[in-house]
């Protein structure tokens, strides 16, 4: 294993190879910070060239795409046979033309995205994102995992980062409607003394619904047929009306429920009714409806 | 065990007690309605006060909550004693003073709501939620667990409605936030051909990373102290730029992308920049800030 940037993610990359017993290698631009890493039984080499040069698998993880190209030009002839993983984060379109002109080197490349922070590293409820080679994906799988749970998206190195931007809208959306019903059900409402704590005791049981609504629709978006049963879009209206007033009552800002409002009332009007919410997703893509 | 309504809902309620193996006792104004019902063991009364009669526990599960004192009221003698469990969807001020009025009648009161539909019901995947009287709940849960998962919120009637409210603005918040990243992911995109399907796969494992969030959140909501730590608002604010421009590019509606980034430029202009996105419920509560 080498790893190419010691910076707060790169250090963390090479003390859980170190920690999973993998040989590791390490190289920074800038001198001396491998800190500890040198106890820990890493080899700090001076030349991004010798780091390469001491392992086939290579992990990339720099400030940004720029960078890695500052890095990796000079040392092509170094990465040939190689299976260079660069976990630094950029766009879908840095990522295509990093994974060719990885592989006119004569190397493979895996484009990652890690799903945490630092202090998440090695834990396997976190996810690493990787796109790109599946065969660089299969052989170096085995090593990867000591940095938390890696999947596998497709050949496309584009598609790590574009999960990304998905998943990370996923959790706003999440956190978003947490917050709400926190502002909702504080200390001052019903109950008296609800805490947040106490709220999302509750909340994270009822995520194991909204799991099971996302796992059902999921087949209805990819044919285009969205029956409704017994939770249709004018249900959801009606409950939204709810939640709109009861919003407006407590001081709590609308723009969530008038987001939702919005969407599901222009669905209501095109006769879509007695569709499941899953049809928003016609009157999300700015085109649809 | 009494059912008063035997409504898609009050029928189904019926069928999983009477599964459970509970003598079941049902009345529905419009006679008739009781169906097969019987034929699984229910006893069918032409009375609300005969069916009230036979069990100390009635389960009133009606269209709205006038509808429940239109039922209740004549028949007010009759209820002392015995437990009122009211599944009738309605407001937090319908199940306060629904408690106060049959309390008056020298009965305990739980409001209840169910987090799911008909085709839910006896699954213990999907929450009932119950408040008032918490000695009808304990005595009563043993009973009320065939319907689905009990939890008891507090001895304010009104909990049961406000908890549904929020945690449905957190099961649109989460769809939405879903349904973006079906779209911004979707078929004409990189990849070319991922399915909402193989995203929702990936989705789903990542909500565990989301639920962490939510539950290391909650005690910072309590202490109103936001400590960003790897994970600040700023590094938010620069990812949902990114989300904001690949949604432009994809043609992907922006109110969601609008509405976080909205709210995260608030609280980073009100200083709060290093905070995590806990500290967004200050700009959620409309007076907060
Ligand atoms: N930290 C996180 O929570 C987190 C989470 C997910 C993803 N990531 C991603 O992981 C990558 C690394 O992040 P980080 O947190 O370790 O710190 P960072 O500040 O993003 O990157 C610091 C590293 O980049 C190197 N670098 C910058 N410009 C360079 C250049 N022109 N040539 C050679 N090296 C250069 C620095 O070397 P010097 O020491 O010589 O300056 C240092 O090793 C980033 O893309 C980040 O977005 C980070
Ligand atoms: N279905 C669901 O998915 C679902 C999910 C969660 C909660 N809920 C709640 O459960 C409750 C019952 O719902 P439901 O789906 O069974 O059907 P519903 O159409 O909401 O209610 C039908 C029941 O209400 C009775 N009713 C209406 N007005 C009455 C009155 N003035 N006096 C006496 N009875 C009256 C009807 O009797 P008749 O037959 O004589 O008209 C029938 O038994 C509602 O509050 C609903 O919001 C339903």
């Amino acid at each position: 294993m080498t790893v190419l940037g010691l910076g707060p993610m790169g250090t963390t990359l090479a003390k859980a190879f170190l920690t999973a017993g993998h040989r590791t290698t390490v190289w920074n631009r800038t001198p001396g910070r491998a800190g500890n890493l040198a106890v820990r039984g890493a080899a700090e080499v001076a030349l991004a060239a010798e780091a390469v040069d001491a392992s086939p698998l290579v992990v990339v993880c720099l400030a940004t795409y720029e960078a890695v190209h500052e890095v990796l030009v000079p040392i092509a002839d170094q990465l040939v046979g190689r299976t260079v993983v660069n976990l630094t984060s950029g766009s879908p379109v840095h990522a295509r033309e990093t994974a060719a002109w990885v592989e006119r080197q004569g190397a493979d490349y895996l484009d990652g995205v890690i799903m945490t922070v630092p202090s998440g590293i090695g834990n396997q409820d976190f996810l690493l994102l990787y796109a790109g080679s599946q065969a660089a994906f299969d052989g170096s799988r085995g090593i990867l995992v000591a940095l938390g749970h890696p999947v596998y998206l497709g050949a496309d190195a584009a598609l790590a980062s574009v999960y990304d931007t998905a998943l990370l809208s996923l959790m706003w959306g999440t956190l978003t409607g947490w917050l709400h019903g926190v502002a909702l059900i504080g200390a001052d409402g019903p109950g008296g003394n609800v805490t947040a704590t106490t709220y999302t005791t509750v909340a994270d049981r009822w995520m194991k619904t909204v799991r099971a609504f996302m796992r059902s629709y999921a087949p209805q978006v990819d044919s285009g047929q969205y029956p409704g049963g017994e939770f249709t879009l004018e249900l959801h209206q009606k409950t939204m009306d709810i939640l709109a007033h009861a919003s407006e009552l407590r001081g709590v800002a609308s723009g969530l429920p008038e987001l939702v409002k919005e969407l599901t009332g222009r669905a209501i009007a095109a006769g879509h009714g007695n569709d499941s919410y899953a049809r928003l997703v016609e009157f999300i893509r700015r085109d649809g409806g």
